[in-house]
């Protein structure tokens, strides 16, 4: 098996830990471990029955529900299989830019949207630890596809930094995968500004937030023109019932999201200090449910001896190129998950 | 709401009748009205506990299982988020050869598959009711998009008469989604050869034959360096995990496959006889769990004659061209189910 390019390959981890998938402790994927909500599971067990049919093709109650949560109307979203199968879209129309400007380093699918139509990519490095946005080369026939919060650096930009870009590029693809796990009052979606620009697409997932990366949903804003377009080209029923039934259950889950918000601030800043605590490890400030972290020695030697010795994933940077092996990647889990972390590590480091 | 252009599209047909989806008794579908078998559902619960994890993106225990079932190497095999979403990169394969053979009528997906991409197509019409296959213009640079048995209209070519063409065209995709409800003894799938030819794809549905059209899954053969291929152009986790256990489990279902072969031989048998007895219809022999019916007057008016008289929907075949108002093509569901249609038939006729 080859080692994965993507956090969360429990199969690959098992194997070289030699045990069970379920007994990997896993803080290579970041993803919400107060989830599943109940709210979901309950909602996918209605849906047992409607298995027998297809997929509305229009999603039409789906689409109505996560156009509340934003205050939008309906056909200005479009769900899919995972955020990843609508990168595959965004990555046909970026085919037809002549560049588009990435920031690296750069989730890692990024590189397979937009290289599957040949897409001719322009890379920008970020500075770290400070990662300020990049001087982009604007203009006519030139796209972005942006990741706010970034990704794996945990990077967030303002508003009011990339608002200038969306006048100056002729399309605009910003992953706000992980935006959710801001508190309103912190987050820089630019969900309120796609009205104004029709050459804005602003991609989000729920399965990150509500632990469902197993079911694949995540949807797309943006002007009902192009989205009327990516639903002609792709397949009609490319999101299941039970996907759907979830999302549509767990956008009104206020209580859920609340818990969430609450575990995240305390957890990540004890995580934080637990870090800086082990002489030799460097994390960034991640804005989001996970932090990138510096190591003096070999980071893919430290994600081997916590596999082998003590069963516990962290995401090696290995497939981020301008990463190599000085850093690694981790979720933030529960507190006690977390100690259990930082234990390890203390005693590998 | 649009006229669909697939069957089952219960959200259309509910908001026609004045009544909920549940409440349609669909024949729009070709969907095997014994299922999901209890199998897939217990593997479906058992599998609410992986949600939280990522499919993997090897799909491993899936492939290995549903290559058993062919007695083929799981390289071989690519599973998908139904077979639609495996069209999509046949179009854009097809959209790279110089043109591609498509038989008329056909299933609509193949024309948005290979409209995406600017696939150039050249329409090879059936002669209707035998359909004899066509006489392709063969060569470098050509590709062929076959179904088999034939939707909608249920013909089911030989494998010797399939098989010239494999040698002549540069490219040749062979839609099998039906071909499961053939028993063994009559089936002629192209799995078995495709070793033989890297230039083959053949494309299989599992959501049909075990009723899991909401859940989304299909798989492609072919040689494994297009299937490689293939998966490195789409997203890493197409298939959601609840359809990858509920696949896993179906193909050991020995007794599902044997009660369904039963019970289509002798309603399918039955309905067919009992639409010939109807005055103005002339049903079409059908090889699969469908039969494509020539009628007298209007289709589409007997199809909303039947939905809001009856709660019935039919398939018009007004999104066949070559169809036109003169066809409707009805599902094989159970004995009774049978007769209510037919009563209704037979009273607005």
């Amino acid at each position: 098996m080859n080692r994965p390019i993507h956090g969360g390959n429990l199969a690959w981890a098992s194997a070289w830990a030699g045990c069970s998938p379920e007994a990997i402790l896993d803080f290579s994927a970041s993803i919400n471990p107060l989830g599943p909500p109940q709210s979901a599971i309950a909602a996918i067990e209605r849906g047992l029955e409607a298995l027998r049919a297809y997929p509305d093709p229009d999603y039409s109650r789906l689409r109505a529900a996560l156009a509340a949560v934003h205050g939008i109307d309906p056909k200005w979203v479009l769900p899919g299989n995972g955020s990843a199968e609508l990168l595959t879209w965004a990555g046909w129309e970026f085919s037809q830019q002549e560049s588009t400007a990435l920031v690296i380093p750069a989730f890692s699918d990024y590189g397979r949207a937009l290289g599957v139509f040949g897409a001719k990519v322009v890379d920008y490095p970020l500075s770290l630890p400070h990662c300020p946005l990049p001087a982009f080369v604007t203009g006519r026939g030139r796209g972005l596809l942006l990741n706010n919060p970034h990704n794996p650096t945990g990077q967030l930009w303002t508003r009011a930094e990339i608002l200038p870009y969306l006048a100056e590029f002729e399309l605009v693809v910003v992953d706000e995968a992980f935006m959710d796990f801001l508190p309103r009052d912190r987050a820089q979606s630019l969900v309120e500004v796609v009205g104004e620009y029709p050459n804005l697409v602003v991609l989000r997932s729920l399965t990150k937030f509500y632990s469902l990366p197993g079911l694949r949903l995540g949807y797309a804003i943006a002007h009902p023109d192009r989205l009327q377009r990516w639903q002609q080209w792709r397949d009609p029923w490319p999101v299941n019932v039970l996907a759907a039934f979830a999302g549509e259950a767990v956008v009104g889950d206020r209580e859920f999201v609340r818990q969430t918000l609450k575990w995240l601030e305390g957890a990540k800043r004890e995580l934080h200090q637990g870090l800086r605590d082990i002489a030799g490890l460097y994390p960034l400030e991640g804005a989001a449910n996970y932090l990138l972290v510096r190591t003096e020695g070999s980071s893919s030697q430290l994600q081997q001896k916590l596999l082998q010795n003590h069963r516990i994933l962290i995401r090696d940077c290995l497939s981020f190129p301008e990463l190599r092996d000085r850093y690694f990647r981790i979720a933030v889990r529960t507190p006690s998950e977390n100690q259990r972390l930082l234990d390890a590590l203390a005693s590998e480091v």
